[in-house]
């Protein structure tokens, strides 16, 4: 079995383990309290809370435990929005944050605030300049990611923090994907983070809000984590989340090294092995243990169960999967392909011959389940003549990838500078059928309302 | 060393920890994904889910598991407002509910509800008649500990959970201090509680919501747990908390009557053992592990000191400790002394050789602490008479437990049918004067306010 999904979750460091069973007999009690127990207890949270200050590079009264990533960053905007109530109710955050941010938009956004997402280009970089652009008088707070979680792209965090802080705007950074690997860079205000991304326990997240930085807890008050994470503390996940930064740290200079080279491999030798590949993300400025990709004609939770067969686990943004048929945010805001899509990252520690077995195996997979999806399809059946001789592909009905496999097979009966016109009423095909042109050189021309569904009007140029 | 402290945290059962360190294995994956370590981890939770569920007599999908007993609490509240915002924005809380469900009451009449705080008797027990005289038809919701977690009394929840069904509104209990001694009986419609209380790990809660009780979550939307409670499930803690609440249920008819034997023997023998000492809550009706008295004349956080010097760890609701100049508000609503309290809780498991020991210890502890708050205040310097001569003792700047020792120092002097006047401006004393009256037989006849502080007057009855 090889786990290769570790921006979902990484599995336990040893660190993380011992440090977690040790304070299971020591961490138990009450830190409030006056007792011998409750002493022993405050002595390992404030231990924890300055090792895990110094791995972050802030002061330790700077930095409170919450229960997860998720609650740090709506504890962190929440916190942050109110106490900035008077400058205004502007939120910015970019199109590729993760869904708990983005939620947390969404909260304010139904509580009547007002919210700007910051558009990526084509590897899911936002530009300091698109920040700086959208900064405004009223704007209370802005997000920003330091690195991707779908395609492990780094933000230019400094630059922007820079922008917000001569705005006099507070930025949050989730930290979520790169805490392990390394401090966050710049000038920045807030900062959220996950143990259970950086090999620490599930249970425990950290919030840091800089001094001088105006925050307002939201939600009834607790006196435990100085207000701002309410709720008995998790004494043995928060040690074993300090603990396991401080290791994953001490081995970050290395383990990226290798990582970066194994995800090199994967980033190189996919398109040259599985045909009608596209490799997404940014090829420098990216964290070392993540390399995605897109698969044309290839159905995604089809090919996570044929490679989970095959013993790999790794994770899709695909719009093809049971759980959603709304397409990866991050990929559409990219704008690149989502169909067929594989994330694969990497946890420390990873073996080379894992990688090498991925890359044997893969090309096989993928061909058996285009196949498996090819087959069936009539091609002629589905294909009219009408409208000024244009090749209308009636794909209404018919589920991701089917219609971008129903585009493939006419193309070739169109004559070069004449159109076809794809019929299709699957969400993910407004992603997928441009996608599929800007890799086919040919030329997407638009989209055309229709009775049901869209027609996406696509032109052979070659 | 004795840890008689299980009401703040129990020591972690030995099944909750075989649980939590087997499940670091295998549990540490994202139960939302597909591949076998995601199945596997969502196997385990719906185990775990079952489990709990059946403890508590309620559904599965009723069910789920929150990073905290608080965080139960403040999102079973909102989530209950919420959802019956069209009955209405008034909230029944009683008066001696933890601080999780006062705070949220607070947060909910900061954001323009209503709350009526329920009164209790002296022994901390509300009556079914005074929550149904509280109800009304813009009442959206009902809240009611099952026992009380500062002197154990038990809570009369099913005559409570009967009125208030019969006028359709929900009742939340608070089940934190009773779910490991067995289910909470009566037609409740939602229920909080926290594992790290029956000797489950910390960072664990649940959250039940019967069917058809209209529940809005409030917060950022999030898909795990139904969308009631956000953030990456921590599924160690939650395995081991399922496991140990079945464990401690399994043990429950036993060690109850044990533990109901010892603390049934602190209840009888403190009062012979240590003079000036109130036994609170009710005697019957009371969780087996609790027993709660308060000794006059002496200060708690010094008496904590002396216990923890001794080897016992407990804790106190009295006024005078560092944290704070505010008595308990639990033994405040009980209109019963607050000074030198002290809650004995007993873990399963404790031994009757350490309460012997405990027993033993006492009146000794006691009686230096007296002895040290005793000697060095002046008695005769304090006392002055004037207006109708009349007993005045000044107690201004003199902190928690010195105006009630002043007080009893001058008693003797007053003839019988006179009256003494305390002039006090420490907030304890307004609790703990007419406490003391009510110990001695003397009569409180009133407050008066002064220019600072206030003045007690006391009448000598005999």
């Amino acid at each position: 079995m090889s786990y290769f999904d570790a921006a979902s979750a990484a599995p336990l460091h040893p660190v993380a383990r011992q440090a977690l069973t040790a304070s299971l007999d020591e961490g138990w009690a009450d830190p409030a309290r006056l007792y011998r127990e409750g002493r022993r207890a405050r002595l390992l949270l404030d231990a924890a809370r300055e090792a895990a200050a110094e791995a972050v590079g802030c002061r330790p009264d700077e930095l409170v435990f919450t229960p997860s990533g998720t609650r740090a960053v709506h504890s962190g905007i929440a916190g942050a929005l109110a106490g900035r109530r008077r400058a205004g109710h502007h939120l910015i955050v970019s199109a590729v944050e993760h869904s708990s941010v983005l939620h947390a938009a969404e909260a304010h956004h139904a509580g009547g605030g007002a919210v700007t997402e910051v558009a990526v280009d084509r590897t899911g970089a936002v530009s300091p300049s698109a920040y700086a652009e959208a900064l405004r008088p009223d704007t209370a707070l802005a997000c920003l990611q330091s690195a991707n979680h779908e395609v492990g792209t780094v933000q230019p965090v400094a630059e922007v923090a820079e922008a917000c802080r001569a705005a006099g705007v507070p930025l949050l950074v989730d930290a979520a994907q790169s805490l392990g690997w390394g401090p966050v860079e710049g000038d920045w205000s807030l900062l959220a983070a996950s143990a259970h991304k950086w090999g620490g326990p599930s249970g425990a997240g950290l919030l840091v809000v800089r001094k001088g930085v105006r925050f307002a807890p939201q939600g009834p008050r607790d006196e435990r984590e100085s207000g701002r994470a309410a709720g008995f503390e998790n004494l043995p996940a928060i040690v074993a989340a300090a603990a396991s930064l401080r290791a994953v740290r001490a081995e970050a200079a290395q383990e990226s090294v290798r990582l970066r080279e194994l995800t090199e491999r994967i980033r190189a030798r996919v398109p040259r092995l599985v045909p009608d590949v596209e490799v997404v993300g940014d090829p420098r400025r990216r964290l070392p243990g993540i390399v995605t990709f897109s698969c044309l004609y290839v159905d995604g939770e089809t090919l996570l169960h044929e490679l989970d067969r095959t013993g790999f686990s790794v994770s899709s943004g695909s719009s093809c999967t049971s759980s959603t048929l709304t397409p990866s945010h991050v990929l559409r805001a990219m704008g690149v392909l989502s169909e067929g899509n594989i994330r694969v990252s990497l946890p420390p520690g990873t073996r080379e011959e894992d990688v090498e077995r991925f890359l044997a195996v893969l090309p096989e997979v993928v061909a058996g389940v285009r196949e498996k999806l090819g087959a069936p399809v009539p091609v002629r059946e589905v294909v009219t003549r009408e409208r000024d001789e244009a090749l209308v592909v009636d794909a209404l009905g018919r589920r991701c990838p089917i219609p971008v496999i129903e585009l493939a097979k006419v193309i070739e009966d169109v004559p070069v500078g004449g159109t076809v016109r794809v019929l299709a009423d699957d969400e993910a095909a407004r992603l997928d059928i441009p996608a599929w042109c800007e890799m086919r050189g040919q030329e997407y021309v638009g989209e055309e309302p229709a009775d049901r569904g869209s027609v996406y009007v696509v032109r052979r140029t070659g």
